[in-house]
């Protein structure tokens, strides 16, 4: 099985985070590539870098599916172009927001988030709705980290564990959710420090694309989601196709 | 004051009728001009269309800034690129769906949304959702007409009014919600006919920001959109920038 | 096109601010007159005020369609008798908290009220759950000064415009909506001075039926809005009639 | 205890009838007595009529005051001025949609109102959402016959039966709520016939009141339905009071 | 008329005090009888608790079948076996959670739950949604004494209702409602001293399934609660038998 | 890693085949075992039997903790016992229901849900409101046949996959969710015969589990999942103890 996952932002190193943590849980028989398109914004912190990722998601979608890959991951907080690449996808496409928040959302009755930059919780409270888990979901905090600093800033781990603390003290909640994907490699190291489930989505997407194509699980495509229907795209996207 | 009426796909014929339909509401003082994006897709109808639409129609927003464009309409009923533009516009920018849904919940208890394929009314409810209009709209019809077909199908107009009677008599609903810009045109016709309100998003969205810039509103600018943080885009995408 | 607003209690003091404020806004081709009726309270600051002033306003609006008016706003937050004045009214009504909430959330993901008494604050919360609000309204405030103070307090926009403070550091939200008519005179000196979007329902009311009015939209008379069924009161009432 | 019933409309052989269903279920230490206040509709069919019947309930509310009465039902479905009463009783009111929602929510996983004009369906169903009722109520359905005729029509009973069983059909709910107080008297008759709970909400609200009177239960006051701010009310209405 | 309370815990010095309550507001035609199962928890403070409570319950239902009661009252807050119980019973079966809930509903906007431990809240929130109180209800608080210290702590009534005034306050609601049969004892006492009303659900419900047998109203059967198919059920619980 | 699968009812013809859909999806490293309960209902149908199934579910809970279990499957579509199961487990704990529509969700914007005695649908549709997914659910249908005619009809797969096929007509859904175990072994011949993804719990249960153990998560234990407070129970449950 070829589970594909998609870092839509650009920044490499990141992607090597996120391979490696998804590399981490996923079985002997799953091969797990992580890329990043090669267009797009170095980090995704507002709607703007994520309306500018997704062609590249797409891009790197269809080719996946010329390689053959089985399922993919979309590997950014607010899973940009998800129904989009489901569309375009014969197998399962799982956001990392989604797959977290129903992760959590069955080890508790309640989780918190924690992400980067508080102009990214509306997006993510959104999702929450979009999920079902406006109940569940208890509170987004930021931690005011923008997302490349998660790579650079040596007390990363300590302010984000510092917000998780904070996020369950107000919250109430049962679990924490990681808002981002470049959180991914702190997760167990938080955990141990907290005392509660810490949920990573890089991990959870991955394994729950997994279970789908072990059950033989894909999109549904006899309505919203069957291939778009076939036209040209002109200026810069010319290259783009679809073919129904 | 100038209001510039952003039609996400490339098709021009469309977004003359477009112009004319926001012209024919605009007051006095107020000057419209109707734009198609340079790239994108040439109608939109499935959620890849209206991704690869987004980064045109980003553009015409700077452009606007730079124009000294007062607000925007983006006139596509999926409202793609909706929450980017707000970051992005210093004047108030709103979608035709959001205006169309909005409008048309003043007018009664309830509306239905008359739409074109039937792939695009999963958008449509989402959209319902995510504006509070879950109660308000009591369903979406599909009149299975391509979006290009409204303007060539010479039994369109026949065919969506129709689709707006079977909608009245499925839901008991009291207005109706034309869920396509390119049904702008068809509005008063087939509201003489049918003997209901029916609301055009292409009109009611160009009057609410002209309303907007009136009082003196723009998007709120304190939190999530805020100018995006500036950084460069790679590939395809070099040319687009932001200065935060 | 004739708008008339009517000021649901009897202080014509502040029916004259009222009136002020929506020609303020008004385009050139809208005649704004605002009343207030014969009968009913003062002014309106519990359930039963709100009540005792419907009577009122259905006088007025039958008056109006005696006078050819062609939309009505009613300039209470509590949008008393709006859905019987939709009943006896041929064109559109629309009521100031429903226009505020309606157009502020359309300037950003969510917004805070800031009302007079603490007592009206229920009914507030009703309205932003009837109009679909309840995720966008993220808070209900009040400032404590009755109604008729914003007139007579010299501190009364200092008052004000501290409450609209504190309500956007305890909601994180993006927009003020001002809950009180009496207050539409202190909007622009207020959004200067806090820095957001600040909406004056009287304003957003008025503009939003005079847009109604140009699309040609009224309120759909197929089912509950229809003309209400004639019939005899008897009473104090007994001047009130319905013609069916 | 004296509860007092408060039919809102000026039709006394149905304020007759409904004193009769209430007294039937009454305790023995319990003495009822229905009213019809002096001014007002003959019967409730519209919003209008609604918002003309409040002035009489209140009237009524007050003279019950200085009777010394315990409590209060308002006994018509769309439980008008229900708020503007609590405010002004010092024991407790119920309205008789409120009780009969209620009850039934306890009968079963869901219950189908049945109504006589389609027009008052909408009201019904906000009070659904009001009292949050709204995935118990699973339909409201209209028996298009107007409220006196339930009073004249020899059909009456069976017309309302026949929509009954439509309901139960169509919404494959529990309990039958039925939407009119001058349907009590057949509420036996029609459980009889149909063989599912009928809640009649005369008599659940009389006992709704009868019961919070015994547990000493009156409406909370020390907020939002504290009595009213005293003022003068001019015109018709000025001899309406209130005294703080 | 014979109403049946069942405590579903084991501690018969609080079945006596539940009884009591309930009899104390049942009319005079009413008997009421309390009674603990023969086997289940001591006290109900998990989930597990909960669980092991309801073969008792429903052991305790067949009985009162057998006995001619015409209803019952769960008496446990977290409302164990309601359904099951609603499928074995003839006559109507209420819980006392969902009783207060209910009825505080009835007496303002808005209540809070004051209850035992904080482990429990979480069902007490799930209650509220399921009986459609997710809005009026504001919060549930705990108070961290155990259930049956209640009985034993001489500080239990302080500390209760130190932990309603600090629910009022946090909340701004209108109501308290008792989270615990245990507290049913307290009731009056900390209504005077707080000044709001209180809603014990013992009371509560005793009264609410006394008005249902007054108006011939028990559970609908023709569905979900119809008696259960009848089997045979193996092991420690081969005593149990449905007769369909 | 050790996962046990509970199947709630006592007939081991069905646990055989529920172990053997659990196992063909199992990754390599991964004992999974299936269970009947000692005690309990042959089959569930009712919340009698589910009531009556929840002892014998916890027993081999707690078995399974001496037996080292890493993780459980509870594999009854009503997830009876869930909550309490949660409370013992030192792992995580999943639902076949819960599982089913936290997948299904991921594979299109909705999912109908099909299941045996329409009695049981109230139940279906609890959870669906308790796991989010009251959008995402669009109907749940029966098929009316009993548990076990699923395993003894010859015309079992015939009539649940024209039930789906229903189903997806009614709802216009994208993904069928089986709602019962004994389904299990049919769903890969539904869904090559109906074209949609078809989901079985218990597939889905076991997979979730398995990521769960592979990511180290369980169950949140700082607040209503801790163990359950130690207590000694009565009767026939003497021999349930907990031990904090």
């Amino acid at each position: 099985m070829f589970v594909k996952v998609v870092n839509p932002n650009t920044t490499w190193s990141m992607t090597a985070t996120i391979e490696a943590c998804a590399r981490a849980v996923a079985g002997p028989g799953t091969r797990v590539e992580a890329v990043s398109p090669s267009m797009g914004p170095p980090s995704i912190e507002s709607h703007y870098d994520e309306s500018l990722a997704v062609p590249g998601i797409l891009t790197e979608i269809a080719k996946g599916e010329r390689e053959g890959a089985d399922g993919y991951v979309i590997a950014c907080f607010g899973d940009p172009g998800l129904d989009a690449a489901r569309e375009v996808a014969s197998g399962p496409v799982v956001g990392i927001a989604e797959a977290a928040m129903h992760t959590a959302s069955m080890l508790g009755r309640s989780f918190s988030v924690v992400t980067t930059l508080a102009r990214t919780t509306g997006r993510a409270w959104e999702l929450a709705h979009r999920y079902g888990m406006r109940d569940a979901c208890r509170g987004v905090h930021a931690c005011d980290l923008p997302v490349l600093a998660l790579d650079n800033d040596p007390d990363a781990r300590k302010i984000v564990t510092e917000a998780c603390l904070d996020a369950l003290y107000a919250d109430g909640s049962d679990v924490i959710v990681l808002g981002c994907a470049g959180m991914a490699d702190l997760c167990a190291q938080i955990s141990a420090e907290i005392g509660v489930p810490v949920v990573d989505g890089v991990a959870a997407a991955t394994l729950t694309v997994q279970s789908m194509v072990t059950m033989g699980l894909a999109t549904g495509k006899r309505g919203e989601f069957a291939p778009p229907p076939p036209k040209r795209y002109s200026g810069l996207l010319e290259g783009f196709t679809t073919e129904g």
